[in-house]
Protein backbone atom coordinates (compact mmCIF):
# COMPACT_ATOMS: atom_id res chain seq x y z
CA UNK A 1 0.00 0.00 0.00
CA UNK A 2 3.07 2.71 0.43
CA UNK A 3 3.83 2.34 -3.34
CA UNK A 4 0.15 3.29 -4.30
CA UNK A 5 0.31 6.07 -1.84
CA UNK A 6 3.22 7.23 -3.45
CA UNK A 7 1.86 6.73 -6.40
CA UNK A 8 -1.30 9.08 -5.29
CA UNK A 9 0.66 11.70 -4.09
CA UNK A 10 3.15 12.19 -6.92
CA UNK A 11 0.05 12.25 -9.37
CA UNK A 12 -0.58 15.86 -7.83
CA UNK A 13 -0.39 18.80 -9.70
CA UNK A 14 2.35 20.07 -7.22
CA UNK A 15 3.75 16.54 -5.94
CA UNK A 16 5.69 16.51 -2.61
CA UNK A 17 9.21 14.75 -2.32
CA UNK A 18 9.00 11.59 -1.26
CA UNK A 19 11.95 9.51 0.42
CA UNK A 20 11.16 6.18 0.84
CA UNK A 21 12.77 2.96 2.52
CA UNK A 22 12.02 -0.69 2.74
CA UNK A 23 14.15 -3.58 3.58
CA UNK A 24 13.79 -5.02 0.13
CA UNK A 25 16.61 -3.24 -2.05
CA UNK A 26 15.20 -4.71 -5.27
CA UNK A 27 11.63 -2.82 -4.25
CA UNK A 28 13.01 0.05 -3.18
CA UNK A 29 15.17 0.80 -6.29
CA UNK A 30 12.20 -0.15 -8.53
CA UNK A 31 10.21 2.38 -6.38
CA UNK A 32 12.71 4.90 -7.20
CA UNK A 33 13.18 4.09 -11.09
CA UNK A 34 9.76 4.41 -11.86
CA UNK A 35 9.46 7.88 -9.39
CA UNK A 36 7.52 6.38 -7.08
CA UNK A 37 10.18 7.88 -4.36
CA UNK A 38 12.91 10.83 -4.98
CA UNK A 39 15.40 8.82 -2.48
CA UNK A 40 15.29 5.15 -1.30
CA UNK A 41 17.25 3.80 1.56
CA UNK A 42 17.08 0.53 2.87
CA UNK A 43 17.43 1.91 6.61
CA UNK A 44 14.32 4.14 8.07
CA UNK A 45 16.51 6.40 10.07
CA UNK A 46 17.90 7.95 6.48
CA UNK A 47 14.66 7.85 5.21
CA UNK A 48 12.75 9.48 7.43
CA UNK A 49 15.44 12.53 7.70
CA UNK A 50 13.65 16.12 7.03
CA UNK A 51 10.46 14.76 6.24
CA UNK A 52 7.28 17.01 7.42
CA UNK A 53 5.46 13.45 7.29
CA UNK A 54 6.11 9.91 7.79
CA UNK A 55 3.55 7.18 7.39
CA UNK A 56 4.54 3.73 8.45
CA UNK A 57 3.24 0.99 5.99
CA UNK A 58 4.48 -2.15 7.66
CA UNK A 59 2.85 -4.95 8.99
CA UNK A 60 1.09 -4.27 12.02
CA UNK A 61 4.01 -6.59 14.32
CA UNK A 62 6.97 -4.81 12.83
CA UNK A 63 5.74 -0.95 14.01
CA UNK A 64 6.97 -1.14 17.26
CA UNK A 65 10.51 -2.27 15.83
CA UNK A 66 10.42 1.16 13.54
CA UNK A 67 9.21 3.04 16.12
CA UNK A 68 12.24 2.28 18.09
CA UNK A 69 14.61 2.21 14.58
CA UNK A 70 13.36 6.33 14.61
CA UNK A 71 11.98 7.46 17.68
CA UNK A 72 15.48 9.24 18.48
CA UNK A 73 15.77 12.27 17.30
CA UNK A 74 12.65 11.99 15.45
CA UNK A 75 11.57 15.71 15.14
CA UNK A 76 9.28 16.98 17.26
CA UNK A 77 6.91 18.97 14.90
CA UNK A 78 6.47 15.34 11.55
CA UNK A 79 3.30 14.42 11.74
CA UNK A 80 3.71 10.09 11.85
CA UNK A 81 1.11 7.57 10.92
CA UNK A 82 0.89 4.00 10.00
CA UNK A 83 -1.67 1.90 7.78
CA UNK A 84 -1.96 -1.24 10.53
CA UNK A 85 -5.17 -2.80 9.86
CA UNK A 86 -4.98 -3.54 13.36
CA UNK A 87 -4.61 -1.06 16.42
CA UNK A 88 -5.15 -2.48 19.65
CA UNK A 89 -1.40 -4.47 19.73
CA UNK A 90 -0.11 -0.80 18.59
CA UNK A 91 -2.14 1.12 21.17
CA UNK A 92 -1.04 -1.05 24.15
CA UNK A 93 2.56 -0.73 22.83
CA UNK A 94 2.64 2.65 22.41
CA UNK A 95 4.21 3.88 25.98
CA UNK A 96 4.58 7.46 27.41
CA UNK A 97 8.13 7.05 25.91
CA UNK A 98 7.21 7.05 22.40
CA UNK A 99 4.39 9.67 23.28
CA UNK A 100 7.42 12.15 23.88
CA UNK A 101 9.14 10.92 20.66
CA UNK A 102 6.16 11.19 18.21
CA UNK A 103 3.46 14.22 19.23
CA UNK A 104 2.03 14.49 15.96
CA UNK A 105 1.07 10.83 15.37
CA UNK A 106 -2.58 9.79 14.13
CA UNK A 107 -3.09 6.31 12.85
CA UNK A 108 -5.14 5.99 9.61
CA UNK A 109 -6.76 2.80 7.90
CA UNK A 110 -7.47 3.45 4.35
CA UNK A 111 -10.12 0.84 3.10
CA UNK A 112 -8.31 -0.13 -0.04
CA UNK A 113 -6.36 -3.23 0.34
CA UNK A 114 -5.79 -5.51 -2.14
CA UNK A 115 -4.21 -8.87 -2.39
CA UNK A 116 -1.31 -8.01 -4.51
CA UNK A 117 1.33 -6.00 -3.23
CA UNK A 118 4.56 -4.96 -3.73
CA UNK A 119 5.75 -1.89 -6.52
CA UNK A 120 4.35 -3.54 -9.18
CA UNK A 121 1.00 -3.57 -7.82
CA UNK A 122 1.03 0.06 -7.17
CA UNK A 123 -2.22 1.76 -8.24
CA UNK A 124 -2.28 5.92 -7.50
CA UNK A 125 -6.16 5.62 -7.89
CA UNK A 126 -5.85 3.01 -4.93
CA UNK A 127 -7.85 5.75 -2.34
CA UNK A 128 -9.87 7.30 -4.88
CA UNK A 129 -13.37 7.57 -3.32
CA UNK A 130 -12.54 4.91 -0.31
CA UNK A 131 -12.93 5.77 3.27
CA UNK A 132 -10.25 6.19 5.88
CA UNK A 133 -10.77 5.55 8.84
CA UNK A 134 -8.66 7.81 11.57
CA UNK A 135 -7.39 6.78 14.92
CA UNK A 136 -5.48 9.23 17.76
CA UNK A 137 -3.25 7.85 20.46
CA UNK A 138 -5.36 10.18 22.66
CA UNK A 139 -9.11 10.93 23.76
CA UNK A 140 -8.34 14.86 22.72
CA UNK A 141 -6.10 14.71 19.37
CA UNK A 142 -5.22 18.22 18.44
CA UNK A 143 -6.99 19.36 15.90
CA UNK A 144 -4.32 20.79 13.74
CA UNK A 145 -3.31 17.39 13.84
CA UNK A 146 -6.58 16.23 12.69
CA UNK A 147 -6.91 18.60 10.17
CA UNK A 148 -3.18 17.61 8.80
CA UNK A 149 -4.16 14.01 8.22
CA UNK A 150 -7.89 14.74 6.84
CA UNK A 151 -6.05 17.04 4.18
CA UNK A 152 -3.66 14.56 3.76
CA UNK A 153 -5.87 11.37 2.93
CA UNK A 154 -8.08 13.81 0.99
CA UNK A 155 -5.16 14.84 -1.16
CA UNK A 156 -4.65 11.26 -1.82
CA UNK A 157 -8.51 10.82 -3.52
CA UNK A 158 -10.18 9.61 -0.27
CA UNK A 159 -13.00 11.79 0.54
CA UNK A 160 -14.55 10.81 4.28
CA UNK A 161 -12.52 10.38 6.60
CA UNK A 162 -13.82 8.78 9.95
CA UNK A 163 -12.66 8.88 13.75
CA UNK A 164 -12.52 5.86 15.84
CA UNK A 165 -11.13 4.84 18.39
CA UNK A 166 -8.73 1.79 18.20
CA UNK A 167 -11.06 -0.43 19.90
CA UNK A 168 -14.35 0.53 17.89
CA UNK A 169 -11.24 -0.04 14.82
CA UNK A 170 -10.38 -3.07 15.87
CA UNK A 171 -13.87 -4.61 16.38
CA UNK A 172 -15.65 -3.11 12.70
CA UNK A 173 -12.37 -4.53 10.72
CA UNK A 174 -12.44 -7.93 12.52
CA UNK A 175 -15.84 -8.14 10.98
CA UNK A 176 -16.28 -6.05 7.72
CA UNK A 177 -12.52 -7.12 6.49
CA UNK A 178 -10.86 -9.94 9.00
CA UNK A 179 -13.33 -12.31 8.82
CA UNK A 180 -14.50 -11.66 5.16
CA UNK A 181 -10.58 -12.71 4.78
CA UNK A 182 -10.91 -16.01 6.94
CA UNK A 183 -14.17 -17.44 5.47
CA UNK A 184 -12.90 -16.74 2.30
CA UNK A 185 -9.45 -18.74 3.24
CA UNK A 186 -11.49 -21.53 4.90
CA UNK A 187 -13.08 -22.01 1.03
CA UNK A 188 -10.02 -21.94 -0.58
CA UNK A 189 -8.61 -24.94 1.61
CA UNK A 190 -12.44 -26.49 1.32
CA UNK A 191 -11.97 -26.37 -2.57
CA UNK A 192 -8.38 -27.58 -2.69
CA UNK A 193 -9.57 -30.42 -0.90
CA UNK A 194 -12.29 -31.42 -2.02
CA UNK A 195 -11.14 -33.89 -5.25
CA UNK A 196 -9.58 -36.02 -2.70
CA UNK A 197 -12.31 -35.59 0.24
CA UNK A 198 -15.50 -36.14 -2.26
CA UNK A 199 -13.99 -38.24 -5.16
CA UNK A 200 -14.01 -35.80 -7.73
CA UNK A 201 -12.01 -37.15 -10.67
CA UNK A 202 -13.17 -34.35 -12.97
CA UNK A 203 -12.80 -30.97 -11.33
CA UNK A 204 -12.77 -27.52 -12.77
CA UNK A 205 -13.38 -24.49 -10.81
CA UNK A 206 -15.20 -22.03 -13.40
CA UNK A 207 -13.28 -18.75 -12.33
CA UNK A 208 -14.24 -16.30 -14.66
CA UNK A 209 -14.40 -12.70 -13.99
CA UNK A 210 -17.31 -11.84 -12.49
CA UNK A 211 -18.68 -15.64 -11.63
CA UNK A 212 -19.58 -16.40 -7.75
CA UNK A 213 -16.63 -18.08 -7.10
CA UNK A 214 -13.84 -15.66 -8.45
CA UNK A 215 -15.60 -12.97 -6.37
CA UNK A 216 -15.51 -14.89 -3.44
CA UNK A 217 -11.88 -16.13 -3.42
CA UNK A 218 -10.26 -13.24 -4.97
CA UNK A 219 -9.90 -12.52 -1.43
CA UNK A 220 -8.49 -15.84 -0.26
CA UNK A 221 -5.16 -14.49 -2.90
CA UNK A 222 -4.22 -11.97 0.34
CA UNK A 223 -0.45 -12.63 1.09
CA UNK A 224 -0.55 -15.34 3.38
CA UNK A 225 2.31 -13.35 5.65
CA UNK A 226 0.26 -10.12 6.14
CA UNK A 227 -2.49 -11.63 6.71
CA UNK A 228 -1.35 -14.23 9.41
CA UNK A 229 0.03 -11.38 10.89
CA UNK A 230 -3.43 -9.39 10.76
CA UNK A 231 -5.17 -12.43 12.17
CA UNK A 232 -3.09 -12.70 15.01
CA UNK A 233 -2.62 -9.37 15.65
CA UNK A 234 -6.50 -8.80 15.96
CA UNK A 235 -7.70 -12.55 17.30
CA UNK A 236 -9.88 -11.75 20.05
CA UNK A 237 -12.19 -9.88 18.07
CA UNK A 238 -11.69 -12.12 14.92
CA UNK A 239 -12.48 -15.05 17.08
CA UNK A 240 -15.67 -13.47 18.85
CA UNK A 241 -16.83 -12.50 14.96
CA UNK A 242 -16.13 -16.22 13.94
CA UNK A 243 -18.22 -16.85 16.99
CA UNK A 244 -20.94 -15.70 15.68
CA UNK A 245 -20.62 -16.58 11.86
CA UNK A 246 -20.56 -20.23 12.83
CA UNK A 247 -24.05 -19.77 14.21
CA UNK A 248 -25.84 -17.92 11.82
CA UNK A 249 -23.93 -20.61 9.69
CA UNK A 250 -25.32 -23.66 11.82
CA UNK A 251 -28.76 -21.88 11.64
CA UNK A 252 -28.69 -21.88 7.99
CA UNK A 253 -27.68 -25.75 8.16
CA UNK A 254 -30.31 -26.60 10.11
CA UNK A 255 -32.68 -25.21 8.22
CA UNK A 256 -31.40 -26.84 5.13
CA UNK A 257 -31.35 -29.76 7.43
CA UNK A 258 -35.23 -29.68 7.97
CA UNK A 259 -35.50 -29.05 4.34
CA UNK A 260 -37.53 -25.38 5.75
CA UNK A 261 -37.62 -23.69 2.43
CA UNK A 262 -40.46 -21.68 3.83
CA UNK A 263 -38.28 -20.29 6.67
CA UNK A 264 -34.84 -20.20 4.76
CA UNK A 265 -36.18 -17.52 2.22
CA UNK A 266 -37.71 -15.21 5.05
CA UNK A 267 -34.36 -15.62 6.76
CA UNK A 268 -32.34 -14.77 3.98
CA UNK A 269 -35.23 -11.92 2.99
CA UNK A 270 -34.87 -10.92 6.42
CA UNK A 271 -31.01 -10.61 6.27
CA UNK A 272 -31.22 -8.47 2.81
CA UNK A 273 -33.69 -6.16 4.39
CA UNK A 274 -31.14 -5.30 7.27
CA UNK A 275 -28.31 -5.38 5.20
CA UNK A 276 -28.98 -2.75 2.89
CA UNK A 277 -30.49 -0.60 5.85
CA UNK A 278 -27.02 -0.51 7.05
CA UNK A 279 -25.41 -0.34 3.42
CA UNK A 280 -27.68 2.83 2.86
CA UNK A 281 -26.77 4.21 6.27
CA UNK A 282 -22.87 3.51 5.55
CA UNK A 283 -23.54 5.88 2.24
CA UNK A 284 -25.41 8.79 4.09
CA UNK A 285 -22.96 8.71 6.62
CA UNK B 1 -31.32 -16.52 -16.75
CA UNK B 2 -34.03 -16.73 -19.46
CA UNK B 3 -34.09 -13.38 -20.40
CA UNK B 4 -30.43 -13.43 -21.34
CA UNK B 5 -30.66 -16.76 -23.19
CA UNK B 6 -33.13 -14.92 -25.27
CA UNK B 7 -31.30 -11.69 -25.66
CA UNK B 8 -28.30 -13.64 -26.41
CA UNK B 9 -29.98 -15.66 -29.15
CA UNK B 10 -32.11 -12.56 -30.77
CA UNK B 11 -28.42 -10.61 -31.36
CA UNK B 12 -27.27 -13.79 -33.57
CA UNK B 13 -27.11 -12.73 -37.06
CA UNK B 14 -30.19 -14.97 -38.02
CA UNK B 15 -32.04 -15.01 -34.79
CA UNK B 16 -34.45 -17.95 -34.31
CA UNK B 17 -37.94 -17.03 -33.30
CA UNK B 18 -38.37 -17.45 -29.64
CA UNK B 19 -41.69 -17.86 -27.87
CA UNK B 20 -41.96 -17.24 -24.26
CA UNK B 21 -43.92 -18.50 -21.28
CA UNK B 22 -43.64 -16.96 -17.75
CA UNK B 23 -46.55 -16.63 -15.21
CA UNK B 24 -45.61 -13.46 -14.47
CA UNK B 25 -47.55 -11.74 -17.25
CA UNK B 26 -45.95 -8.12 -16.35
CA UNK B 27 -42.58 -9.73 -16.75
CA UNK B 28 -43.63 -11.58 -20.64
CA UNK B 29 -44.91 -8.52 -21.97
CA UNK B 30 -42.26 -6.40 -21.10
CA UNK B 31 -40.48 -9.25 -22.68
CA UNK B 32 -42.47 -9.07 -25.90
CA UNK B 33 -42.05 -5.26 -25.83
CA UNK B 34 -38.24 -5.30 -25.95
CA UNK B 35 -37.89 -7.99 -28.50
CA UNK B 36 -36.79 -10.48 -25.97
CA UNK B 37 -39.40 -12.77 -27.66
CA UNK B 38 -41.82 -13.13 -30.54
CA UNK B 39 -44.74 -13.92 -28.67
CA UNK B 40 -45.58 -14.60 -25.10
CA UNK B 41 -48.18 -16.57 -23.28
CA UNK B 42 -48.68 -17.38 -19.58
CA UNK B 43 -49.66 -20.79 -20.49
CA UNK B 44 -46.85 -23.15 -21.22
CA UNK B 45 -48.56 -25.35 -23.82
CA UNK B 46 -48.95 -22.79 -25.79
CA UNK B 47 -45.67 -21.19 -25.66
CA UNK B 48 -43.91 -24.94 -27.00
CA UNK B 49 -46.21 -25.13 -29.95
CA UNK B 50 -43.95 -25.90 -33.33
CA UNK B 51 -40.92 -25.64 -31.61
CA UNK B 52 -37.32 -27.15 -32.36
CA UNK B 53 -35.48 -26.72 -29.44
CA UNK B 54 -37.37 -25.46 -25.89
CA UNK B 55 -35.55 -24.65 -22.74
CA UNK B 56 -36.73 -24.60 -19.05
CA UNK B 57 -35.64 -21.36 -17.07
CA UNK B 58 -37.22 -22.21 -13.92
CA UNK B 59 -36.57 -23.20 -10.54
CA UNK B 60 -35.49 -27.22 -9.99
CA UNK B 61 -38.79 -27.85 -8.22
CA UNK B 62 -40.84 -26.04 -10.81
CA UNK B 63 -39.53 -28.24 -13.91
CA UNK B 64 -41.46 -31.83 -13.35
CA UNK B 65 -44.81 -29.47 -12.88
CA UNK B 66 -43.62 -28.11 -16.25
CA UNK B 67 -43.01 -31.65 -18.10
CA UNK B 68 -46.50 -32.83 -16.30
CA UNK B 69 -47.74 -29.90 -18.36
CA UNK B 70 -46.21 -29.96 -21.68
CA UNK B 71 -45.38 -33.52 -21.77
CA UNK B 72 -48.34 -34.80 -23.55
CA UNK B 73 -48.13 -34.22 -27.31
CA UNK B 74 -45.02 -32.97 -26.99
CA UNK B 75 -43.36 -32.95 -30.73
CA UNK B 76 -41.10 -36.38 -31.09
CA UNK B 77 -37.98 -34.69 -32.43
CA UNK B 78 -38.15 -31.36 -30.35
CA UNK B 79 -35.30 -30.97 -28.41
CA UNK B 80 -35.71 -30.12 -24.75
CA UNK B 81 -33.29 -28.49 -21.84
CA UNK B 82 -33.68 -27.51 -18.50
CA UNK B 83 -30.98 -24.86 -16.58
CA UNK B 84 -31.49 -26.04 -13.15
CA UNK B 85 -28.66 -25.66 -10.44
CA UNK B 86 -29.05 -28.88 -9.22
CA UNK B 87 -30.04 -32.20 -11.04
CA UNK B 88 -30.29 -35.05 -8.94
CA UNK B 89 -33.90 -34.25 -7.95
CA UNK B 90 -35.07 -33.85 -11.52
CA UNK B 91 -33.26 -36.86 -12.42
CA UNK B 92 -35.40 -38.73 -9.86
CA UNK B 93 -38.46 -37.75 -10.81
CA UNK B 94 -37.80 -38.82 -14.40
CA UNK B 95 -39.54 -41.56 -15.09
CA UNK B 96 -40.11 -43.64 -17.75
CA UNK B 97 -42.93 -41.95 -19.27
CA UNK B 98 -41.42 -38.88 -19.18
CA UNK B 99 -38.43 -40.45 -21.05
CA UNK B 100 -41.01 -41.37 -23.37
CA UNK B 101 -42.44 -37.71 -23.95
CA UNK B 102 -39.08 -36.08 -24.09
CA UNK B 103 -36.41 -38.27 -26.38
CA UNK B 104 -33.89 -35.71 -26.82
CA UNK B 105 -33.79 -34.36 -23.77
CA UNK B 106 -30.44 -32.83 -22.26
CA UNK B 107 -30.00 -31.19 -19.24
CA UNK B 108 -27.99 -28.30 -19.56
CA UNK B 109 -26.06 -25.39 -16.21
CA UNK B 110 -24.22 -22.74 -17.91
CA UNK B 111 -22.03 -21.24 -15.34
CA UNK B 112 -23.31 -17.57 -15.43
CA UNK B 113 -25.72 -16.85 -12.60
CA UNK B 114 -26.11 -13.04 -11.49
CA UNK B 115 -28.01 -12.04 -8.77
CA UNK B 116 -30.30 -9.94 -10.59
CA UNK B 117 -33.48 -11.46 -12.48
CA UNK B 118 -36.01 -10.74 -14.59
CA UNK B 119 -36.28 -9.37 -18.22
CA UNK B 120 -34.43 -5.56 -16.85
CA UNK B 121 -31.55 -7.62 -15.56
CA UNK B 122 -31.23 -9.99 -18.78
CA UNK B 123 -27.93 -9.49 -20.50
CA UNK B 124 -27.20 -11.15 -24.20
CA UNK B 125 -23.90 -11.23 -23.43
CA UNK B 126 -24.03 -13.55 -19.97
CA UNK B 127 -23.08 -16.28 -21.28
CA UNK B 128 -20.19 -14.96 -23.19
CA UNK B 129 -16.77 -16.98 -22.54
CA UNK B 130 -18.83 -19.81 -19.87
CA UNK B 131 -18.35 -23.27 -19.64
CA UNK B 132 -21.55 -24.61 -19.99
CA UNK B 133 -21.93 -27.94 -18.35
CA UNK B 134 -24.15 -30.76 -20.17
CA UNK B 135 -26.17 -33.55 -18.03
CA UNK B 136 -27.70 -36.51 -20.49
CA UNK B 137 -30.55 -37.95 -19.00
CA UNK B 138 -29.07 -41.71 -20.23
CA UNK B 139 -25.75 -43.11 -19.89
CA UNK B 140 -25.22 -43.45 -23.79
CA UNK B 141 -27.12 -40.18 -25.08
CA UNK B 142 -27.28 -40.00 -28.53
CA UNK B 143 -24.62 -38.10 -30.31
CA UNK B 144 -27.18 -35.60 -32.52
CA UNK B 145 -28.16 -34.69 -29.25
CA UNK B 146 -25.24 -34.02 -28.03
CA UNK B 147 -23.93 -32.14 -31.11
CA UNK B 148 -27.54 -30.33 -31.10
CA UNK B 149 -26.79 -28.93 -27.55
CA UNK B 150 -23.26 -27.92 -28.17
CA UNK B 151 -24.08 -26.24 -31.13
CA UNK B 152 -26.65 -24.20 -29.46
CA UNK B 153 -24.66 -23.76 -26.26
CA UNK B 154 -21.99 -22.20 -28.76
CA UNK B 155 -24.18 -19.77 -30.12
CA UNK B 156 -25.25 -18.00 -26.98
CA UNK B 157 -21.36 -17.38 -26.88
CA UNK B 158 -20.55 -20.17 -24.15
CA UNK B 159 -17.26 -21.61 -26.20
CA UNK B 160 -16.69 -24.87 -24.05
CA UNK B 161 -19.38 -27.19 -22.89
CA UNK B 162 -18.51 -30.05 -20.27
CA UNK B 163 -20.73 -33.54 -20.15
CA UNK B 164 -21.22 -34.52 -16.35
CA UNK B 165 -23.81 -37.38 -14.57
CA UNK B 166 -26.34 -35.80 -12.56
CA UNK B 167 -24.32 -37.02 -9.54
CA UNK B 168 -21.13 -35.30 -10.24
CA UNK B 169 -22.72 -32.16 -11.02
CA UNK B 170 -24.35 -31.99 -7.92
CA UNK B 171 -21.48 -32.49 -5.61
CA UNK B 172 -19.29 -30.02 -7.94
CA UNK B 173 -21.91 -27.44 -8.13
CA UNK B 174 -21.94 -27.51 -4.00
CA UNK B 175 -18.75 -26.98 -3.97
CA UNK B 176 -17.89 -23.99 -6.67
CA UNK B 177 -21.61 -21.95 -6.14
CA UNK B 178 -23.95 -23.49 -3.60
CA UNK B 179 -21.13 -23.53 -0.74
CA UNK B 180 -19.89 -20.12 -1.22
CA UNK B 181 -23.79 -18.68 -1.49
CA UNK B 182 -24.34 -20.30 2.06
CA UNK B 183 -21.33 -18.68 3.42
CA UNK B 184 -21.72 -15.69 1.46
CA UNK B 185 -25.39 -15.15 2.87
CA UNK B 186 -24.05 -16.27 6.45
CA UNK B 187 -21.57 -13.37 5.97
CA UNK B 188 -24.37 -11.11 5.57
CA UNK B 189 -26.36 -12.43 8.88
CA UNK B 190 -23.58 -11.70 10.91
CA UNK B 191 -22.74 -8.47 9.78
CA UNK B 192 -26.54 -7.35 9.99
CA UNK B 193 -26.66 -8.89 13.23
CA UNK B 194 -23.31 -7.15 14.62
CA UNK B 195 -24.47 -3.78 15.96
CA UNK B 196 -26.62 -5.23 18.32
CA UNK B 197 -24.10 -8.17 19.23
CA UNK B 198 -21.47 -6.02 19.59
CA UNK B 199 -22.02 -3.04 20.47
CA UNK B 200 -20.94 -0.84 17.86
CA UNK B 201 -22.55 2.75 17.44
CA UNK B 202 -21.04 3.41 14.73
CA UNK B 203 -21.49 1.07 11.96
CA UNK B 204 -20.52 1.35 8.21
CA UNK B 205 -20.25 -0.93 5.69
CA UNK B 206 -17.29 0.21 3.51
CA UNK B 207 -18.56 -1.43 0.53
CA UNK B 208 -17.05 0.47 -2.34
CA UNK B 209 -16.90 -1.56 -5.67
CA UNK B 210 -13.82 -3.77 -5.95
CA UNK B 211 -13.30 -4.30 -1.67
CA UNK B 212 -13.03 -7.40 -0.29
CA UNK B 213 -16.36 -7.09 2.03
CA UNK B 214 -19.00 -5.76 -2.05
CA UNK B 215 -16.63 -8.64 -3.54
CA UNK B 216 -18.21 -11.14 -0.97
CA UNK B 217 -21.61 -10.33 -0.62
CA UNK B 218 -22.51 -9.69 -4.01
CA UNK B 219 -23.69 -13.11 -4.18
CA UNK B 220 -25.64 -12.64 -0.92
CA UNK B 221 -28.20 -10.73 -2.72
CA UNK B 222 -29.26 -13.71 -4.98
CA UNK B 223 -33.23 -13.90 -5.14
CA UNK B 224 -34.00 -15.76 -1.78
CA UNK B 225 -37.06 -17.99 -3.44
CA UNK B 226 -35.03 -18.98 -5.92
CA UNK B 227 -31.45 -20.00 -3.78
CA UNK B 228 -33.80 -21.50 -1.06
CA UNK B 229 -35.11 -23.80 -3.44
CA UNK B 230 -31.75 -24.97 -4.94
CA UNK B 231 -29.97 -25.24 -1.54
CA UNK B 232 -32.86 -27.16 -0.31
CA UNK B 233 -32.90 -29.08 -3.87
CA UNK B 234 -29.19 -30.17 -3.46
CA UNK B 235 -29.49 -31.16 0.47
CA UNK B 236 -26.93 -33.78 0.97
CA UNK B 237 -24.15 -32.54 -1.58
CA UNK B 238 -24.36 -29.40 0.20
CA UNK B 239 -24.80 -30.50 4.28
CA UNK B 240 -21.87 -32.81 3.27
CA UNK B 241 -19.78 -29.67 1.55
CA UNK B 242 -20.64 -27.86 5.12
CA UNK B 243 -19.02 -30.26 6.91
CA UNK B 244 -15.79 -30.09 4.99
CA UNK B 245 -15.62 -26.45 4.73
CA UNK B 246 -16.64 -25.85 8.79
CA UNK B 247 -13.76 -28.33 9.09
CA UNK B 248 -11.59 -25.64 7.51
CA UNK B 249 -13.02 -23.06 9.40
CA UNK B 250 -12.11 -24.72 12.52
CA UNK B 251 -8.71 -25.80 11.53
CA UNK B 252 -8.08 -21.91 10.92
CA UNK B 253 -9.67 -20.81 14.20
CA UNK B 254 -7.40 -23.20 16.09
CA UNK B 255 -4.25 -21.74 14.53
CA UNK B 256 -5.64 -18.16 15.48
CA UNK B 257 -6.23 -19.22 18.92
CA UNK B 258 -2.87 -20.50 19.15
CA UNK B 259 -1.57 -17.55 17.79
CA UNK B 260 0.92 -19.92 15.70
CA UNK B 261 1.62 -17.33 13.11
CA UNK B 262 4.21 -19.51 11.28
CA UNK B 263 1.28 -22.15 10.82
CA UNK B 264 -0.87 -20.26 9.61
CA UNK B 265 0.90 -18.49 6.60
CA UNK B 266 2.18 -22.05 5.67
CA UNK B 267 -1.31 -23.58 5.61
CA UNK B 268 -2.53 -20.55 3.29
CA UNK B 269 0.29 -20.50 1.02
CA UNK B 270 -0.20 -24.51 0.63
CA UNK B 271 -3.83 -23.76 -0.19
CA UNK B 272 -2.68 -21.01 -2.35
CA UNK B 273 -0.59 -23.49 -4.20
CA UNK B 274 -3.14 -25.70 -4.40
CA UNK B 275 -5.91 -23.51 -5.77
CA UNK B 276 -3.70 -21.64 -8.10
CA UNK B 277 -2.78 -25.47 -10.27
CA UNK B 278 -7.14 -26.12 -9.59
CA UNK B 279 -7.39 -22.92 -11.80
CA UNK B 280 -4.41 -23.95 -14.21
CA UNK B 281 -6.41 -27.40 -14.50
CA UNK B 282 -9.77 -25.98 -14.80
CA UNK B 283 -8.45 -23.22 -17.63
CA UNK B 284 -6.41 -25.90 -19.72
CA UNK B 285 -9.24 -28.22 -19.74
Amino acid sequence: MGASLAGALKSLPDPPVIRGSTPDIHEGEKALERGLVDFYSPDNRTAVKGADLVVLAAPPSIIPGIWEEIGNGFPSDTFLTDLASVKGPLFSRFTDSYRACFPHYISSHPMAGREQHGVDAARPDLFKGRLTFLIPFSEKPHETDMHRFRQFWTQTGSPTQITLSAEEHDRILARISHLPHVIAFALLGTLTQSPKRNNLPHWDWPTQKGGALSDILRIAWSAPGLWSDILIQNQSEILSGLDDYEQDLRMLKRIIQEKDRISLAALLERWQENGMEDMRHGRED
